[in-house]
């Protein structure tokens, strides 16, 4: 069970009600209609659920620990099911990852952050609150400045001067925001730094001439931005990010940097200014895009690559320089080929 | 034209006056006399700029939006000044993007902060806060740090005990600063982390034992400073970054790190401890520097790449180990010869 | 002399008090009873130090300075000491490095932060704060928070809900802290995020679905962590940081990670979802682990290396991917053949 200093259990909650939620079947040679009412507590892990909780199954690796759970029911695909230890309930669908997320967030729902300014807030008189909005403790919000309805800032935040946050956004204490235009139902953790002077200055003899950076940064609807992140603005154009991407902790992305809908970009990767990411593009961890490249749609770097030319879409790439996949796994398997054949010579 | 949410500008400026700030030649054959007072409203990037915007064009891949451009005025090198559309003025310059620079930033003036400290900063009464400097909401500053003339202090930052900070210097939301010196005009963006105390520490038998970090911080004028960057103090000798040097968000410097005047070091790189960087060293996107190397004078390391060696001045190295940039290249060809040779064998 | 701006020196000490704190032997043949009661002033490196100053040496390469330093006294390795300089008095030790550290710390203490809660700060009603605990400007403690007796939580930072801290644990300016336990005599640096939500969501043809994040971070007694980190709580389980572990700057820790005791994990690096690290384990500079692996007792990533195998007991691995580093250097030794080679035929 989750830490109860941390997390708020809504159960328990019904059989049926809960496959509801899953969107799963129950499967009747398993359970009678009497089932339908039976209460479950909480969800847990295969290993340590009991009669009372809802595990899942997704990865083929908890096999033997499906065979062997004592969980009371078990979210799991059909191919599964034979696997499964007497007396255990199972609720069968096609995607068991995303039907326990949904019953998981019916047990734990995010909490509510009651509406209102704190009395230490500092709110600019100019700036728009929405309805049951919520500014944190020492949060600042400048002038002009719209918060959307039910949007959520944490204490200790900066949110600058005509930045509008859509509703239904919650951002984490500490972050900073300026020059941006950010979306409905984001989520921005805690010291994300967003609208920064992005790093444009020219060449000069007498030293390095700043450029200034007139564009900004939009942020589109279900958007989440790691802790830590720093997203500069554009120089003239403007820096975008995509409904519904996810960008993971300590991620760089430079100015005038574009991403699709749907972009995963994981920890501590980086685009370099102007490269254009387009719909579901993915980014492991570490990954780092060179500037004014392009990388189709669908197309995927892996972790600690170096991309140094346009993606086909689909296409995955990986390595320093980055290449097809399949060609850097040939060359790694040369190196050791090579490697031996060293050894042997000896 | 910038949203004027974020940015203010200061135009229109006339003619003359734009070639005065560009440092560049009005080219007589496409503008009379009576043109030195024609007014500008704006500038814009080639493909939106109208007839009473200054566009520039300095990188040759957009020569095609040159000639079809409909800016009233182009800042421009004279070689591609045959290229220009019928009607353009231009204003001829050996080097545009500076010039671009100049003029941008008279167009949009970096904002002033109104000088003052805000009612809920807390300074101590030992410190010294120099004339018009600005301290803003919930910063604080500690005993006997000095602010020089025009400094700004934004929210939320926390300047510790003894730190002093030069004149016309400004440092954006969320940054902590303590045992450090700070030049005159510099720009230290939001969340750095300046002056920790750094990762030195001894291996004994029963742990790990903390060596105290004796060093400071020194940073000589006109230096940037990234966002979420991390900058550790000294062990003893002082880290150190030269004037006019650039750094970029998310960048980490060990402690006795040395750099020179005008290094630039790209987002996500890192020097380790005791590294030292001559003068106008760039390092570039996350790219890694070994402990107790040196770059020697205007030397260049690629992104991503990881240097173990020392590095000749003027040489630019690159790779995974680094090595000079034109043998990792040939190694990378080598490699996809290697590769295509197996793939016939097959 | 360390700037008094930032570092109060308690000295002068006496030489056999020095001795006694470093755990060394003073060199009879270059010093009499008398010497016991000499008064030190200072610690200082061997090229600055003069006759009421103590220096060491460690390492190999700093001899040179050793033979010609005015010193009064240097600690140092019984093999090294024949080559010290005429007048200067040996303090003795196996392990000159760790003594050092314990007589610069006898120098400089670690300044003490007066006790108590500032007037700005914001604890709530339900938090316990322990005796002699410090609460900074501007700083929060949630709901049911405790904090230790000694706890000192600096200005601008974030103490989440029913967070704990442990007794003598220090967190540093504009960190932010939930869904965390906290042991003792931690260090935790300016701007580390800990007990962010992780990045965890299933794939859904309608987008991504979050799943909701029950873990929490433990951290052990002794862990230092490093400014600007963000570490993620666990999933369902938690994630762990063993006792005396020391995480550098910027680094990034996924969701369920598990670091057992005394592990290393050096500036920028990262660790991906659900990976443990045993004891001792380290990381270099900018290294990566990917997720679900595991490192075993005592083995080493070199830096910038990214790592997609477990890795067995002791062993050291480096390069990309990560294999054995004899394997790496022979590898890179390979390739410069090749280069060479290549040359040749031309």
């Amino acid at each position: 069970m989750a830490d109860p200093r941390f997390f708020q259990c809504a159960g328990p909650l019904g059989l049926g009600r809960i496959a509801e939620i899953a969107g799963a079947e129950i499967d009747d040679s398993r359970a009678g209609d009497a089932d339908a009412e039976r209460p479950f507590e909480d969800v847990a892990p295969l290993d340590t659920a009991g009669p009372r909780d809802i595990a899942f199954l997704d990865n083929r690796r908890y096999l033997p620990a499906f065979g062997s759970s004592s969980a009371g029911a078990c979210i799991v695909a059909a191919e599964h099911a034979a696997r499964a230890p007497e007396g255990m309930i199972l609720l069968v669908t096609a995607t068991p990852y995303t039907a326990y997320a949904r019953v998981a967030a019916a047990f734990y729902p995010n909490p509510q952050t009651p509406a209102g300014v704190h009395p230490t807030a500092l709110v600019d008189p100019s700036a728009r609150i929405g309805a049951d909005a919520h500014v944190g403790a020492f949060a600042t919000v400048g002038a002009r400045a719209e918060l959307g309805d039910g949007a959520v800032v944490h204490d200790h935040c900066s949110i600058g001067s005509g930045v509008v946050v859509g509703a239904g956004t919650e951002i984490m204490s500490h972050a900073s925001l300026s020059h941006c235009l950010i979306g409905r139902h984001c989520l921005i953790h805690a010291g994300a730094r967003i609208g920064n002077r992005g790093f444009g200055f020219a060449l000069d003899p007498k030293g390095y001439v700043d450029v200034p950076q007139l564009g900004r940064v939009l942020v589109e609807d279900g958007v989440e931005i790691g802790a830590n992140v720093t997203i500069d603005r554009g120089a003239g154009p403007d820096t975008f990010i995509g409904a519904g991407s996810k960008i993971d902790n300590l991620v760089q992305l430079g100015h005038n940097v574009s991403l699709g809908r749907g972009c995963v970009l994981v920890a501590q990767s980086g685009v370099a200014g102007s490269s254009k990411l387009e719909d579901f593009v993915m980014i492991g961890a570490q990954g780092g895009v060179g500037g004014h490249l392009t990388m189709h749609k669908g197309s995927r770097l892996a972790g600690k690559s170096g991309l140094m030319t346009d993606v086909p879409a689909g296409e995955t790439v990986g390595g320093l320089p980055a290449m097809p996949l399949r060609d850097y796994f040939r060359l790694v398997a040369m190196w050791k080929r090579q490697l031996k054949d060293a050894g042997k010579k000896k």
